[in-house]
């Protein structure tokens, strides 16, 4: 017989609903505890686990569940307690696993040689009918307390301990998330001040991150390059790190000619893994939030470093939360439509049309809401509680915003492609409707743009509609090169200021063909970063500061993120446009990989495409 | 300076869902788990708190939190850790205290001179817009734990300590919920039986509760009124009990001249006030569970008992959960129902408008799941999920079941008595419509009675529908003296068999003005019961079975409750109709109290109405 693997079971969502929780309440600054301020949806509580045995003979099994959880094994309508053994004759058997748990995700493990928790078990939550039971990987072992996600712990030593101010400066070689450990010639447990900079380091008034060590010396874990302890000298002082990551293995390399662009690539794959936890996060540092937007340009680097979908579920699925719903993700009408989008992108990256089909009722609900909330027009707009964010710009807010529709004409089209046969000309209609709409009431055809909003009547042009019109291919070629003329290229245009935003303006760039215009700015932009000394890339940078300049952000001296996932792009910049993997459904793989020409005489890179390991090369063999 | 009440504070009804969660995931049979078998709805993880003071003096303050929970104070955009002293000067300041808890409510106690958790505060949970923090008298302490309802103590010894078979058992006298500290010779820690009948208590084999004392000699709460431990003779180990009960003070006393009556009505009450937990529970042994059903039921007798309309508020808030809703209470339609009627009474009995208020879009939010699943005539059917119960009875349950259609038109009517000036007139409509179609279609004339079914053509009569027309006063006093003819007093209708609709029975023969029928059944049932030595009324009750055939229930040889709140109805019953005080719109204090005649030669009895008490005498002063 077959090895049987079991697994801890819970409902689906409801595990990383839990640690979405957990990750949106872990962010601390400066003493205060900082949880996400938005709707923080539940679990379920209470949960029924099912199944049907046909024994040819007797065997026994036991049930463990989550610790503090309550409930009992129904053996064919007797009721066993948890955690004993129960024997099962030969023949038919119905066992129901009743689990009930306030402070965490009722899961379950069953352990025996025949009955055991395996494919096959279907879990309900008495208010839709039952589904299968979810389990994943990094749940395997019944001795496990599904509150704790494991993570990979490696030691990391300081390469230096520098006396400073009477007390030491210990620097690591790069940034990392880690639970420090202090030992202390005297025992005492000193405050350490962790932070991302030499500078917000040594600032102990207006550091982040400061811990005391508990009783073992070990302090929470928290994002640092750097560690300070006042008071005591090197002599009297050590620390290590227990540097701690969820195990996703990198499935991509990139070497060329350009050194710079090598190490470009190098460093944005270390920022993009950092913020790869068991959600993508913004940043390790700061917010430590799950955020829809940043999420949505995570994937499109995830697809090109790890293809690891498991990550990509795992922040779709807590981003979503449970049905009904009735607020936007993130309190954001623009991430709702992000979700959507991204919903999209995941399934054109790995295909499981599994995941799409359990998720596709959220999708159309989220849809329903979105819908909920137009005008006479169609246009999209916010309700008093939401917040229509698109980007930090100086966008004339009067009325439906020209970008916010751009989204869901996009989010029409991913409902399009998706949706079951006799749904898609639903789909396809309602675009082609807002498109309608959009050119009758946004389109200025003297500037030959888009303006903000066309009820103020200021015909205010931003960049933002166009790239998305661009990105999304809502518009046809002809007027992509008019965008690209009178809006993308015009220095009147007020330039986008984000690296959020950014990300969308150098993709449209790409898909125009403009790529040596990217390259360059790739090269100027995070080769700036890599010339300050960052061993991760930062959340925003202006080229023209100093270091010393660098760390300010939202009025914070050292508000900057300097880990931030959605500067990892150059990662999907360079694999797709410029070593040229990208899908092509005609292609007898499903992909092609084509380097862009004329920008490398050597090329040696290789990513992941769905189970399978794509190798480019070019020049010397 | 008045002195300011400081208390803890948590968003509307969480802290209600929280304990709801707690109290329903309480049964423990057997050594078994055994969590309420519905969709368990949580509370809010993450809230905010907020209020503006206008300063004249320099003050400070302190803000606690629900333990575990993570968060900071946000005092003009300047953030504090929790639990620190907080400097404040004068002038204009805004607060905002934001917490997450996962495992529990986020609660907030706020301490200071000035600013402190008084009257006065908002709460927002970023899906709605904020609205005024909720607290209770039971949490007023800035050193509670929120997760722990207060609960008075009280120390009970056992009247007797048996040797049986090499063991002890004891005795109380009388059931209640306690913690069992247990005391041995030789500092071991049995295992202990525990049960409603001596018999239950000495069959270790089925008694429903056993447990070992833990580290501090300690069983937890349970019910109880004997103890078993087995091995263990009288010397060599003792007992006592810790009773715990809810802070709720009984308002109401009864003295007439039948001795058995005035027993009746004390028995009732201890068995009423055992039942009333954080909430109405069904019972105190078995299920521990909020039931809509049984929680209507103590509605009629809490308020002629305690008048406290605290726990009434609280019970209501549980079994109702938040919005969007999608199921039913306790899966159940009539359930639901139920609770609709159960908001009417509780606010005749109380007179809250403002708690009305605040229910009013939960009751129109339930009323439009009801709604949603009417059939085209608009009877009201059940869902695949749904559970239309009525009653333990052999109803033809083919298509619309009558019984549930005269919920439904009671359900209309209270809607229509509460709703907002321009809405009765919808309300009063939808009643009209179904009591047409129910005559249309139930009404069987030569019967001169409703059929369960119309679809089946079965014609099958049982007492349900009528009773419910009777005591909604759907029909006019023509058809119910019919309906009292050709059903309630006709012998071929089969009898109601369980306590639970019996409740509804004997109001309908009081409110057709059989008082005398209704007496006698008092005495022979309740009567019956005390006769068997009962100390407090039980779930079920055949007086023709002799004590030890009694404790059977639900194929269990103890599944019986014997202290069971639907059991209590002779204190409303006694109160309304024989000591006879009752509602009277047109009366200057809102109510008239007038005894029934021919019954007592002698009255002597108080009850609460509203704040005040109101005393009934008879007879001899």
């Amino acid at each position: 017989m077959a090895e049987r693997k079991a697994r801890w079971l819970w409902y689906p969502g409801d595990l990383e609903l839990y640690h979405a929780l957990k990750q949106n309440f872990s962010r601390v600054e400066r003493g205060c505890g900082w949880p996400a301020f938005w709707k923080s949806e539940g679990f379920r509580q209470r949960v029924a686990f099912r199944r049907v045995y046909e024994l040819t003979e007797p065997t026994r099994f036991r049930v463990a569940v989550t610790p503090g959880a309550v409930g009992c094994v129904d053996l064919d309508g007797a009721r066993y307690p948890l955690d004993a053994e129960i024997p099962c004759g030969a023949g038919t058997h119905r066992i129901s696993i009743h689990v009930g748990c306030i402070a965490c995700v009722p899961a379950v493990f069953v352990s025996g040689g025949v009955i055991c928790s395996d494919e096959g078990w279907q879990v309900e939550d008495y208010a839709e009918p039952p589904v299968p039971a979810a389990f994943n990987r990094y749940f395997t072992d019944p001795g496990q307390d599904v509150s704790e996600w494991p993570r990979v712990e490696t030691l990391r030593e300081p390469t230096q301990a520098e006396p400073v101010e009477g007390g030491t400066l210990f620097t690591f070689p790069e940034e990392f998330s880690a639970a420090l450990e202090v030992e202390t010639a005297d025992g005492s447990r000193p405050m350490v001040y962790l932070g991302e900079s030499r500078a917000e380091t040594l600032d102990t008034a207006n550091c982040y991150y400061f811990a005391r060590p508990d009783a073992r010396g070990r302090l929470p874990r928290q994002a640092l390059r750097w560690a300070f302890v006042p008071g005591l000298t090197p002599e009297r002082v050590r620390v290590r790190a227990v540097e701690q990551r969820v195990d996703i293995p990198v499935r991509a390399r990139f070497a060329c000619d350009d050194g710079e662009l090598n190490r470009i690539f190098e460093v944005a794959a270390r920022t993009h893994m950092l913020c790869s936890d068991v959600f993508f996060l913004d940043g390790i540092k700061r917010d430590k939030w799950i955020w829809s937007g940043d999420a949505y340009q995570s994937l499109f680097v995830n697809r090109y470093l790890t293809g690891d979908r498991e990550i990509e579920q795992r922040t779709l699925t807590a981003l979503r939360g449970n049905d009904p719903v009735t607020t936007h993700i993130n309190t954001i009408v623009d991430y709702s439509l992000l979700w959507i989008l991204a919903m999209g992108v995941h399934t054109d990256s790995y295909g499981d049309m599994d995941f799409l089909r359990r998720m596709w009722p959220k999708m159309v609900s989220l849809m329903d809401l979105l819908r909920a909330q137009r005008d006479e027009q169609g246009f999209l707009v916010g309700r008093k509680q939401d917040w229509v964010f698109v980007d930090w710009a100086d966008f004339d807010r009067d009325g439906p915003l020209c970008a916010e529709q751009m989204y869901l004409a996009a989010a029409y089209g991913t409902m399009a492609r998706f949706a079951p046969e006799g749904e898609r000309t639903f789909w396809l209609a309602e675009r082609e409707r807002l498109m309608a709409a959009v050119e009758r009431c946004f389109w200025d055809a003297e500037q030959g743009a888009y303006v903000d909003s066309f009820t103020s009547g200021r015909r205010h042009v931003t960049r933002h509609a166009s790239i998305l019109a661009i990105v999304f291919g809502l518009v046809g070629e002809a007027r992509q090169r008019l965008l690209a003329e009178r809006v993308l290229h015009n220095p009147a245009t007020p330039a986008i200021k984000t690296p959020y935003f950014r990300f969308f303006e150098l993709d449209a760039l790409c898909r125009l063909g403009e790529l040596r215009t990217v390259l360059d700015e790739i090269k100027a932009y995070w080769g700036g970063m890599l010339r300050l000394g960052a061993t991760t890339f930062w959340e925003e940078f202006d080229p023209a500061l100093p270091l010393e300049k660098q760390y300010a952000m939202y009025g914070d001296p050292y508000g900057k993120s300097l880990c931030h996932a959605w500067a990892a792009s150059p990662i999907y910049l360079l694999g797709r446009y410029f070593a040229g993997l990208r899908a092509e459904p005609g292609a007898p793989e499903g992909y092609i990989a084509a380097p862009a020409e004329g920008f490398f005489t050597r090329l040696d890179c290789e990513f992941p495409w769905r189970e399978r390991q794509v190798t480019i090369r070019l020049g010397a063999e």
